[in-house]
C-alpha cells in the first residue's frame, strides 16, 4: 500500500513539463481504423477517440489499464453569502456517503470496474479514517472570495502539489486513465467566477442553478458573483493560475495539479462537467500543451458548460443532461471510451474477413 | 437449447396484442429517486429511464436480465440499381464475419455481456450452420422495390412472425431487455422509403450516404428511390403494413416482428439507428402502444435519421456520429440504460446516509 502523507516540504511553484502528444502514429492508426469492417468513418467520435488514445500512449494497440477517478472534496467561505440551497455541511456528510458506497459515483464505478478514492482536500468538518479516504486536507475549507482571495498562495501551491503526487502514485500504481470528481457545496459559484473572468462572458451566462436554485436564487448569486469579481481590483484577471487561488476551492486547486501531472505524464484525463471543466478552463490558459491529453466526457446540464465548452473548443461525448458533479459523468462515459480501444484492437479487417472492399 | 424451427403453418395475418405501461408505480418511482442522495433531476436522462424501466416493469426495483441483441440480416433487390459503393455480397460476407467474432457489433457485446445472436431473415448467399446463426431464411433477398413490391404478402408474414417467433424464444429464456441490429446491403434506400412515405418528408430529407455515397451518389439514390414510390400509384402510401412489405427488408420486416412482439411481451426494446428506427416508425404507425417499451438509444450520422426522430417525437440518449448499423449504436449505450436501473437501485437516501436536504 502507498502511504498518502502531505509532502511537508512544499515547493512554492509547483511546474509541469508537459509535451504535446506525438502524432508519429496518426496516419497508421487512421489506416488501421479504415481497414476494419465498416464504411469510412462510420463509428463516428469512437474513431477520433481511438485516434487520440493511441497518439497519447503512441500505440497502435493502446489500452486502458486500472481506470481511477479520484473524488476531491472541499468546502467553500462563499456559502457564507447563501449561494446554495444546501448547507455547507453537506460537503463532509457525502464523502461520508462516498466512503459508505451509496452516492451516484459509487454505483457506477461499481458498474464499470473504475477504482475510486476520495480526496479531503479542504472538509471544514472533521473526517474519519477510512481505506478509500486520502487525507490531504489543505485547510478547513476557503475563505469566503467576496471579501479576499479563496486560498493563500502557501493553500494553493499546497493543493497543487498534493494533487500532483496524487497521480504519480496512481500511474506508478499502473493507472493510464484517470477521471477527477468533486465535492463542495458552493463550487458551481467558483466555477463561474472563473469562467467569468477567462472567458470574459457576462456573468450571467457563466452563472446556474447549481444544485437547484430558483430563479430568485440565481439572481442573487450572479450578484455575490459579479461583486466578489468587482471587489478584487488588483487581481490579473487573464492569469488562470492566480484567478483559480483567488476564486476557486482547495478541491479545485488539487484537481488543476491532478490534471497537469496526469498530461505531464501522458495519461488519458476524463473531463467531467461544469467544475471540472473550469478547472481544465485554467489548466488550458496555464499549460496549453495539456490539451491533447484531455477527453470531455459530457454536457452538463448546468447553465455555462456548453458556452464554457465552446470557448475552449471542447467537443463533449455526449449529452445525459446530467448535472450532479462527483465525477458521474466520466463514469457513466467510461465504458463508450473503452469501446474506441476495443473496437481499434478487436475488430477484423476486409482482408482478413474475407469481406469486399467498396467498389470505387 | 432451443431449436429455431421455422414454423411451417404461417398465419396469413399476425396480430399483435400490446397494451400501454401501467403507470400505477410512476409517482413512487419518482419519489424514490427523489430521495436518492443527489439534486432534484440531477441524473437528467438517467431519470427518465429508471421511470421508463420501472414502468415497463411495473417495479421499483426494476433489473435488466440477460440484454439479447438480434442481428437481422437480409439481401436487397434495390442494389440492382447502383445505390450502395458495396457490392450486395458483403451482406452474407458480414453474417460470416459476425459468426467469426470480428465484426463492431461482436466486439461492443462481448465488452458489456451482451448475448448477440445473428438472424438469416433473407441473405441471397448460402450460409453454413452455426451455433450462433438463427436460419430464418424467407426468400433469398427481397426484389428490386423500383419495379414491384419487395416482398409477397406470404413473405412478408412469414417474416413478421418468425421475428414474433424468435423474441417468444428469448423471452421464454429470461431476457427482458433486447435490441435490434441489421445487416443488408441496400437497406438505407429501404428506410428511405419507406420514411418519405410515412412521415410525406421530402425525398432530399430522407435519403442519405449510406455506407458513404458521394454526391453524385445521393443523386442518383434519390432519384430512384422517387421514381420508385412515384412508380407504385395503387399503394396506400399511409398503411404503415403494406410500404413496409412494398419497401422493406426481410430482415426489417422481421424485425418489425420482432419488435411487436417484445412491446406485447413488456420487453425493454433498445432502438438502434436509421434502418431500426424506420422499422420502429412502421410500428409506431401500425401499433401506437409500442412506443411505451421503446428506447432510442442513439442519433445516427446518416442523414435522415434526425428528421425521422422529430417526427415520432423521440429523443436518442446520445449523438456518437456512429452510422454503421449492426445494432453497433445499442450495444455502445447499453451500459448507460444499466446505470439507470444500478442507480435506482444501488444509490442511498438523504435518510439512509444521514445528508441534510435542501434549506427550502
Amino acid at each position: 500500500m502507498h502511504s498518502f502523507e502531505a509532502n511537508p516540504a512544499l515547493k512554492t511553484n509547483t511546474e509541469f513539463k508537459i509535451t504535446p502528444v506525438s502524432k508519429a502514429l496518426a496516419a497508421e492508426l487512421q489506416n488501421e481504423m479504415d481497414q476494419k469492417t465498416k464504411p469510412l468513418g462510420a463509428l463516428g467520435k469512437l474513431e477520433s477517440l481511438a485516434l487520440q488514445i493511441g497518439c497519447i500512449q503512441n500505440s497502435l494497440t493502446p489500452s486502458l489499464e486500472k481506470p481511477t477517478i479520484l473524488v476531491f472534496a472541499g468546502d467553500h467561505g462563499i456559502t457564507e453569502e447563501g449561494v446554495s440551497p444546501y448547507p455547507s455541511e453537506v460537503t463532509g456528510q457525502m464523502v461520508l456517503n462516498f466512503l459508505a458506497g451509496g452516492a451516484a459515483i459509487n454505483v457506477f464505478c461499481r458498474q464499470h470496474g473504475i477504482a475510486l478514492k476520495v480526496v479531503n482536500a479542504g472538509v471544514k468538518t472533521v473526517l474519519p479514517e477510512h481505506p478509500d479516504l486520502i487525507n490531504f486536507k489543505v485547510a478547513a475549507g476557503t475563505e469566503n472570495f467576496k471579501y479576499r482571495a479563496a486560498m493563500t498562495e502557501m493553500e494553493f501551491e499546497s493543493a497543487v502539489h498534493r494533487g500532483a503526487d496524487l497521480v504519480s502514485v496512481m500511474e506508478a500504481g499502473g493507472t493510464n486513465i484517470i477521471g477527477f470528481g468533486e465535492m463542495g457545496i458552493g463550487n458551481t459559484s467558483s466555477a463561474a467566477a472563473i469562467m467569468a473572468c477567462l472567458t470574459s462572458l457576462p456573468f450571467a451566462e457563466c452563472v446556474g442553478r447549481g444544485t437547484g436554485l430558483d430563479n430568485a436564487g440565481i439572481t442573487h448569486k450572479t450578484r455575490v458573483i459579479e461583486e466578489a469579481v468587482g471587489n478584487c481590483v488588483t487581481l490579473d484577471k487573464t492569469d488562470p493560475r492566480a484567478v483559480l487561488r483567488y476564486f476557486g476551492g482547495l478541491e479545485m486547486a488539487m484537481m488543476a495539479g491532478a490534471l497537469l501531472k496526469a498530461a505531464e505524464r501522458k495519461l488519458v484525463v476524463m473531463v467531467d462537467g461544469f467544475i471540472a471543466s473550469a478547472v481544465a478552463l485554467v489548466c488550458l490558459q496555464w499549460y496549453p500543451n495539456c490539451r491533447d491529453y484531455l477527453v470531455f466526457t459530457h454536457l452538463s446540464g448546468e447553465r455555462g458548460h456548453q458556452k464554457m465548452l465552446e470557448h475552449i473548443d471542447a467537443q463533449p461525448l455526449v449529452n445525459l443532461g446530467m448535472r450532479l458533479g462527483e465525477g458521474s459523468g466520466v463514469a457513466v462515459v467510461y465504458p463508450i471510451i473503452a469501446s474506441a480501444v476495443t473496437f481499434l484492437n478487436e475488430m477484423a479487417t476486409f482482408a482478413s474477413a474475407s469481406v469486399s472492399e467498396r467498389s470505387e
